[in-house]
């Protein structure tokens, strides 16, 4: 959608005719993917949904001076000369989604996560985060990827009592999750929603429709876009993109952040003249873009997207119903622990 | 050989029988591993290497309610309640070591690193310690394991002109970058013991016969063990070692944490009276042995070993010099940042 509007603009000196490859969601798919885009002499890559996968081909990038548009939300702390994050880092989703919380419902929280990068990272953020604030961890507990057996994990959580329970599973084990520990609580007469609601800082919109009906609602999301904000951008981009996907998926904040990655990319090959590493890489440094979510800029240092609103608001979906809520400061710096 | 000291001990009311699995730096075969001696009845497991073999059978052990006994060191910021940690974190080794590089040389790090989660966070870690000192990164870079293709990483050193290298590759990288990097030095005439140091966290005695002779020399490597401690256990310790092991390979840090993990579990069994996982946690926990590094404890929250001196001494060993220091304070929660 990004290239057909730049493409379709008559005053754009470049014109974008993307090489897709779909690597399937195999790890080991991934670098022989970028690989053959090198190949065919490509340094300017859109893509990566994945943590492993970012991971995977980032000392492929490096070696071979080529940029990497990443545009998912992910666990922050990483920032390789050789990658433009478009997502979200934990200062703009989970932060404010802890203040909201630890208001809320309470200081103790059970953690699950899926066992790889973006699930240990994200739990630690969170362990620090509530720590400062007074709070406990009571578990941490992870199950691989994909697997969907949470019986012990269910009964810890009932043994522990936790007020919420923060949840950085992907996928089929997090519709899993969110199916079976609704079951486990009805059938011990618990409301899950009120007395152990889950937050997620994953959970795209389109996700939300695998879960299944009968345990959709009542569940905590923390983005910096959901489909409803109701501006004119977003509602130009939310039509823009139903026109060109009748079929869907729905939009979600990732397809919101490729867009991003993707109009960043073409201003910088406009300003840089070039598609080399560096130049590209300077161009793009402090621009500003409106794009769906709010005005975003690059920053210059860590090379992260972020909103310029002086304070962010962010939003916090309990089921259909979207409560914004602003974090305490940018802390723009937070990705690295500063 | 501490099941052997545990067996041949007349009052000892245990005998340690041990079923050796070696999954062969197999990640995959890991969870096999564990299921083969969970289905024979084992609860109690010494062993791991590598930070993702305990990430991936970590979940495998929570469900089943076993008890790992991890002896390596590793990266800290991770306590699940079913390891007990007997290796090495970052406040041990890292901080220190970053305290002597910073005095010693400067302020401004080349961070490179083996492309799994022992790299990530021990660079993210040296990261956050030199930039609360003042100090710079400039540039943290990735290798595929068991990737010895270095050049455009050394031409990167060349062109930034770091104060020094930190370097958490690991195996055949790690020799490859130490010989490779010597010799890239000494093309250019640049003396690289002096003018790029290179500091390690994870090199064991044994490996630096690895390196080759020709590059051995002058490396800074920080660790709570070397063989070459002289105190009377420690003594003791190498030479019972040798007698048992008399074709190596030589002590290392490794098998001395192998070693204080499997006496403590001998005692911990023994106060139990079972090999349940609860009991035996019970038991160990504030435990403390005089080991061949010194006199260590089990931290009864985090379930990690540290050395009880209250100003603890690492050491840090350049060639075969062994340069003892001290860390400003035990820092013992600095694992998960607290």
């Amino acid at each position: 959608m990004a290239c057909a509007e730049v493409n379709a603009d008559p005053h754009s000196p470049v014109r974008l005719d993307p090489l897709v490859i779909d690597p399937g969601c195999e790890l080991s798919a991934y670098a022989a993917g970028v690989k053959t885009m090198f190949d065919r002499g490509i340094r300017q890559v859109v893509g990566c949904y994945t943590s492993s996968s970012r991971k995977e081909v980032i000392p492929i990038f490096e070696k071979c001076d080529a940029l990497l548009w990443y545009p998912t939300h992910y666990e922050g702390f990483e920032s390789s000369a050789n990658v433009v994050y478009t997502g979200t880092a934990p200062n703009h989703h989970l932060s404010p989604l802890i203040d909201y919380l630890v208001s809320r419902f309470g200081r103790r929280a059970f953690c699950i996560g899926s066992n790889y990068i973006w699930g240990w990272e994200s739990n630690r953020v969170l362990r620090e985060d509530i720590t400062q604030r007074g709070g406990t961890v009571l578990a941490e507990r992870y199950l691989a990827l994909g697997d969907t057996d949470f019986r012990s994990i269910i009964e810890a959580i009932f043994d522990s009592g936790p007020d919420f329970v923060f949840n950085a599973l992907v996928g089929r084990s997090a519709y899993a999750f969110f199916r079976e520990f609704r079951a486990a609580c009805t059938a011990r007469g618990i409301d899950q929603k009120s007395r152990y609601p889950i937050a997620s800082c994953n959970l795209s919109e389109p996700e939300r429709s695998e879960i299944g009906l009968d345990a959709i609602d009542g569940h905590l999301s923390s983005s910096v876009y959901f489909s409803s904000i109701d501006t004119p951008i977003n509602r130009a981009f939310v039509a823009g993109y139903n026109r060109m996907f009748p079929e869907g998926p729905a939009v979600s904040a990732e397809a919101e952040a490729a867009y991003i990655a993707t109009k960043f990319l073409a201003v910088a090959l406009v300003e840089a003249g070039t598609d080399e590493l560096q130049s590209v890489k300077a161009a793009v440094r402090s621009k500003a873009f409106d794009a769906p979510q709010g005005r975003v800029t690059i920053d210059p240092e860590t090379m992260h997207a972020y909103l310029m609103r002086p304070v962010c608001e962010s939003a916090c979906r309990a089921g259909a119903c979207v409560i914004p809520f602003s974090c305490r400061s940018m802390r723009r710096g937070r990705w690295r622990g500063g």
